[in-house]
């Protein structure tokens, strides 16, 4: 039986999930559930006159078949590895997601958290969009599409492991997830392309729940979008399956979901749900239901309708608590049933085991640095070259890493010796090349958005078992931007390498040179954004992103080739953020400047400072800089001593660097930076177009010099030279 | 005949084309002529060793059937207004496009210049992708999808132009939209918004034409890719034409060029070309033939398997320049014809082209400034609100305004009284709005990046024909911002209203307050990022964002309201980016520090300032700072009295910001900024959280001043408070 394969079907009593601990359908209670859901919902977004109730109630019944009937889960373990994963990419009805993991027993879902929806609370669990630090919640969300993309990612992850770890009888991972999406999400382009993606990897762990309400913020989606779904759907590879009765068919949705669960055709399944938005009020199926409580008549006349009394609130019967009531121990029966899965899995395979619980916990090896050539050669050497030289090894040995391209193999060296891609098995490429699940080499396609989403979902997968890498042309995470955010605000340890920085990436000129990119990605909070000079300094920077298990970097190198500066540079150098390269008689004190040099160009700076020093008797020191961030989190007198700018003996610091100069205020006097896009010219004909070599760069310097002599510039004046 | 309609067929010898100008075919050429321009491309990216070879290669007929036959332009008219555009979305294949600017005759691209692709010449008109300040380019490309979404906004464009202009047999606008794209563009999110919103909109007046050669940089296209393309594509409500032999069959091809300009069933075309990546060479329908030159050796057996000399280069032969010599006089034709044709309606319909040779010519009534209000209430009002109030007045009477939405009608305000929606006229939208397109309003769906991409390429159309206007909350312009960046790229006058900036856009949380965004956007060059204070503001800024007929602008607003506080603000001070809106003593000469407060957070620095005045007899001066480009271009003597910063009676500044720091330390001493993201809570509750109360944040401000005293804060060296 091949890797991928191991996943014994539903019911056979060995599926990891004790499938026996399915709850007996209860059609009775439906109806009470269903209208205590839909009031409960209505006076949680009424009390505080806001939040987004109308697709919360038309979900109602999806809920319900999720959380008590398909969702394999385990409320009083919430971190058991082996559950189900939900995503809400929608979002915005996250009061949809708090009620259910109020009602199927959460522990930090007390009835009061419920109530702190919209409220003033600080730590209100019910925050406006799901976010992953609260109990329950997979993946935060709320730019729309995003959790498409996060829960092919999740799906990946699945797949990845149970191909890897699962053996006959031993299908120790075997979750499936599920993701709920509304009208937006398919008109998102991060979420269209993940599910390309999808479709074409074929991860039927996956299941796509589509609140077909056809009413967005606008009006009825037909404003804007006429297209067939399911048809588009069935065109990208997805089984598709319609229940039309979205609002009340319960058994319906329960059918459909749990088919869904089982492999068929080797496609992911979408469910398009015909729902009503804000089913029972007096707005229902208009765009006045989305965001926007009802108002206390409407809702007073939404409980007389369904035989609630109007001046009752928060109303959850002893009917409908009971209803939910076996949740928490049918979780823990699974959560059980796996731990001794597992555990005599260990009997069988006990080093595929060990190996699987330190990835369970989220460790790498301790040896993981061993990896890392502790040298380089002296060859010049494109800094995307040193990456592949530092993370090839890495991500070869270590099979937490998965390494993916956004359509760009040949360029950014991350493709290691004898890779295997990550394929569903029967996908035989023209091209010849060829992989399956275990495979942990991702060709996503020329999809920079969604394999950035889809990364941030195999990262959270569960911390740490998983390093996701993605990789592309630097310009081109402009397009996975809102993805990395996201990723940062979520603290997911993905690692971007990010090639062809900065103008000497030359030909393919100003649409593809960053400029101002870099300033975005130093701003953004939780986010390393780093550029190695050389070998040594990638080494660093790979070491600084991967110690780092609950931040987002980006390794950002150059197309070509750099000379190797060590021993001036120094891998250590690069985790405290900037460091001195090279000091002027050895204590810098007879220094009359400070260079800032940074990635591809740091090597300027040191030519730049020579012929200071030999044509002109001007004293440069050279800091190199790789990292904002880390160098701002150094004490105050590491930072005072490297740029060594104020008190008394306070010298000039002068950046060069071929960005955008925002920011860079906060370290240097001056600047030749670039306030203009770039200009399509071979690299190093582009760097001398926009003057960055040692004489014209020498000239500045003089100039800048001198103009603080004359008074022309004023210290403390950031002067672009 | 409903506006929309007035269109006529062509052939009629009314269309405004000369349709009786297309030339007839010569099969008997074409052999010679694929040869050569095959030969041409692979000489062209052998001499420096670089360039992409194999999709110019492959596409060699298309671009026979495009500019020989189909497409209605004027080489040395290039600016005729009614030429046929055409967009190359796969942008790396650009020297297919210059090939045929050279052959078809116009003039800037000699035969000099051709050859400059990939040379060090700076003055190059072959830069690595299209730009738009080059004869014959309609709009840079580049990131891929960008241009599918381009060229959806040149055939609104068109459709608008010709629904308002256009009367029975006055057909003065009736161009039509090319866009060549490869698989790429197929995968990528963007294009696949503006797809599915082209179907929506019925625009019959766009082709895409698919160099269907599966591969792309990492191999075949079914390494990530398996969807049945066709059938995805007639889901998204478009029209499906295959051509099978792409790489020889030109009359086949000039058949589905010509067919798919005639409108069928209202939808746009999709013309699935197969080809040959590379075809001829030794790397043929690999992705080896993607992204390098073939080397010598191969080309010179290129030449040899045609029958061409492999020591002569660059050899175009007489029939070759024969085959292509009559465009140049039938675009004379063309442009006379459809000048001819204005003259004449220039009689029948007098207001009418009055009006039409305005937009023509780009301008805007010279009367344009007499709809802003010239005062506003009193009434506290939300920025967002006073964005609409000072552009409602401006689109509806103005139809060069052509405003969309991302999905977020009631949130943005950009909606006036009476306006109709840009709909094809047979869709009857189930909520009831209708509009046809002869609407100037746009239901962008939640598609936020198609929305900045083709407002784009509406701007591009033609200089300052359209202002187009886009609107959605400020964080999701991240999702747009590769557009937003193109635009600033290209120049062109497209007006963003981003509303809910900053935390005070509350309960939806950290994924939708933005905190490091405007970074990005202060540093993109030829942007304008503004922030508005209140309404007087708000009517500068559009002031602003509406003169900049060369430069894009967002005008990013608060959620919440905020006070008016006029005339201390002063609409004239926003196009100076910064200015005082209260001094200490009426020349500030006494002062002790000055307060930079922006856009919804000013009235919090006037609250301090009064604060520090009352009770501790700290004198503050007020600097209102919308915009950091704008500012950065006024004089430095109107910097410096603005800031009085540096000399001998410098005091230090402190921003007051919700925004990352990074870039502030050029204005500012110290801020009280964001470090880290948001936090889901209502808008005054998050200013509570995080400080931003008059209180608190006095407090920090006299913490900052007796640290500079202590010497714990050093002059010169940035705070972050």
């Amino acid at each position: 039986m091949a890797p991928g394969r191991t996943e014994a079907p539903p019911g056979t009593g060995r599926d990891g999930h004790g499938a026996n601990k399915t709850l007996a359908i209860r059609p009775k209670d439906h109806d009470i559930v269903l209208k205590t859901l839909r009031l409960l919902v209505a006076d949680l977004c009424q009390q505080f006159g806001g939040g987004h109730p109308g697709g919360a109630i038309g979900m109602a019944a999806i809920g319900v078949a999720l959380w008590r009937y398909a969702m394999k889960y385990a409320p009083h373990s919430p971190d058991y590895f082996n559950r189900d994963r939900f995503v809400l990419s929608n979002g915005h009805t996250c009061i949809f997601q708090y009620m259910f993991l109020h009602l199927s027993g959460y522990k930090a879902m007390t009835f009061d958290q419920l109530k702190s929806y919209h409220s003033e609370r600080v730590d209100a669990l019910c925050p406006g969009h799901p976010e992953i630090e609260h109990e329950g919640i997979e993946v935060t969300t709320g730019p729309l599409g995003q959790g498409v993309a996060n829960a092919v990612g999740l799906a990946i992850a699945t797949k990845n492991l149970a191909a890897t770890y699962n053996r006959p009888n031993f299908p120790v991972v075997s979750n499936h997830v599920w993701c709920m999406i509304g009208d937006a999400c398919l008109q998102e382009g991060v979420a269209l392309e993940a599910i390309s993606l999808a479709g074409h990897l074929r991860l039927d762990n996956l299941t796509i729940i589509y609140d077909n309400n056809q009413i967005t913020c606008d009006g009825s989606v037909d404003l804007t979008n006429s297209e067939d779904v399911n048809a588009k759907m069935r065109a990208c590879g997805w089984r598709v399956v319609d229940v039309e009765d979205g609002c009340y068919d319960v058994e319906g949705l329960v059918k459909a979901l749990e088919d869904s669960r089982r492999p068929q055709d080797g496609k992911p399944t979408f469910i398009n749900v015909r729902t009503v938005i804000g089913l029972g009020s007096a707005v229902a199926g208009t765009a006045d239901a989305h965001g926007q409580a009802f108002g206390k008549e409407d809702v007073a006349n939404m409980k007389r309708a369904n035989g609630f009394d109007p001046d009752q609130y928060f109303v959850v019967g002893e009917a409908v608590r009971d209803f939910f009531s076996d949740l928490p121990r049918r979780g823990e029966a699974l959560a059980a049933e796996w731990g001794s899965l597992v555990d005599q899995y260990a009997t069988e395979h006990p080093d595929l085991a060990l190996e699987f619980r330190r990835r369970v916990r989220g460790n790498l090896p301790a040896n993981w640095r061993d990896h890392i050539p502790g040298m380089f050669s002296d060859k010049p050497t494109p800094t995307r070259a040193s990456s592949g030289l530092v993370l090839n090894p890495i991500a070869k040995e270590l099979n937490s890493f998965i390494v993916g391209t956004a359509d760009l193999s040949p360029s950014v060296h991350m493709a290691w010796d004898g890779k295997e891609d990550f394929q569903n098995p029967d996908v035989r490429p023209a091209c010849g090349i060829n992989g399956s699940y275990t495979g942990r080499y991702i060709h996503y396609g020329v999809r920079e958005h969604a394999m950035c989403a889809i990364s941030n979902g195999i990262a959270a997968y569960n911390p740490g078992t998983f390093v996701p890498v993605t990789s592309s042309f630097f310009m081109f995470y402009l397009y996975g931007a809102p993805a990395v955010r996201m990723g940062a605000l979520q603290r997911l340890q993905v690692i971007h390498a990010a090639t062809h920085d900065s103008i000497g990436m030359g030909e393919d000129g100003p649409t593809h040179q960053p400029v101002e990119l870099a300033t975005l990605f130093r701003a953004t909070p939780n986010l390393l954004y780093m550029r190695p000079a050389d070998s040594e300094e990638a080494a660093g920077a790979w070491e600084v992103a991967i110690r780092e298990r609950s931040r987002p970097s980006i390794v950002s190198t150059s197309r070509h080739k750099l000379p190797q500066l060590a021993p001036r540079t120094r891998r250590d150098g690069v985790e405290k953020g900037a460091y001195v390269v090279q000091e002027v008689d050895d204590d810098g004190v007879h220094a009359d400047l400070t260079l800032l040099g940074v990635g591809a160009e740091l090597t300027l700076a040191l030519d730049v400072a020579a012929e200071l020093a030999a044509k002109h008797g001007v004293r440069a020191r050279v800091v190199s800089f790789p990292c904002w961030r880390l160098f701002d989190e150094q004490p105050v007198g590491y930072r005072r001593e490297t740029l060594r700018r104020h008190g008394d003996a306070g010298i000039p610091a002068l950046v060069i660097e071929p960005y955008a100069p925002q920011g860079w205020e906060r370290y240097a006097d001056a600047g030749v930076c670039l306030r203009r896009f770039g200009h399509s010219l071979p690299g190093p004909a582009a760097y001398k177009y926009f003057g960055y070599e040692t004489e014209p760069l020498s000239e500045k310097v003089l100039g800048y010099l001198n103009g603080l002599k004359s008074g022309e510039y004023l210290r403390g004046e950031f002067v672009d030279l």
